[in-house]
């Protein structure tokens, strides 16, 4: 007996079998974030005529920029939390300092 | 003569001439990317068998993941950030009453 699991996924039109899916909830929620992209794609003029490797290396590229521009705003959150970070400690050192001179 | 620019990109092994791509150096940093998560799927166990299509999916899903674990991460750090202004204002706050007892 095959003991591992199955999670059946739509991606693009086509149904996919994946083994060893650990948490099918959040498969499925990737698939609809994927089906996205396919819709969003096939209306962008000429992506149907494209060869199945172009519109699948089509989609790989949009995936990727949205990774990409997430973590550059991670970037910037992440220095902006810093900042605030300094500030913060700088104005409880102020306060500190008042604190003691009252 | 067709005015269009085109890139030409090498990802998961194939050459792809796209077209309209304004940032050519961004396209290849993508490229990179990708081509890293495709060697690491290569490297696991019966990935080169599956069909094609089974291997592009996989690429987008691995991907995709990527980017809702990036996009959960933002998520986090902009509630970090909340708390922290939060935080400075409410010490501003008691810097200026303290200041003003003063």
């Amino acid at each position: 007996m095959d003991s591992r699991q199955f999670t059946e996924v739509l991606i693009g039109g086509n149904l996919y079998r994946l083994s060893g899916v650990e948490n099918e909830e959040y498969m499925q929620q990737v698939a609809i974030y994927l089906n996205g992209k396919w819709s969003e794609l096939k209306r962008t003029e000429g992506f149907t005529r494209l060869p199945a490797d172009y519109q699948n290396v089509m989609v790989q590229l949009n995936v990727a920029d949205d990774y990409f521009k997430v973590k550059e705003q991670l970037a910037q959150l992440k220095s902006e939390l810093e900042e605030r970070e300094k500030e913060l400690y700088q104005v409880k050192h102020d306060l500190i300092t008042t604190q003691l001179k009252l």
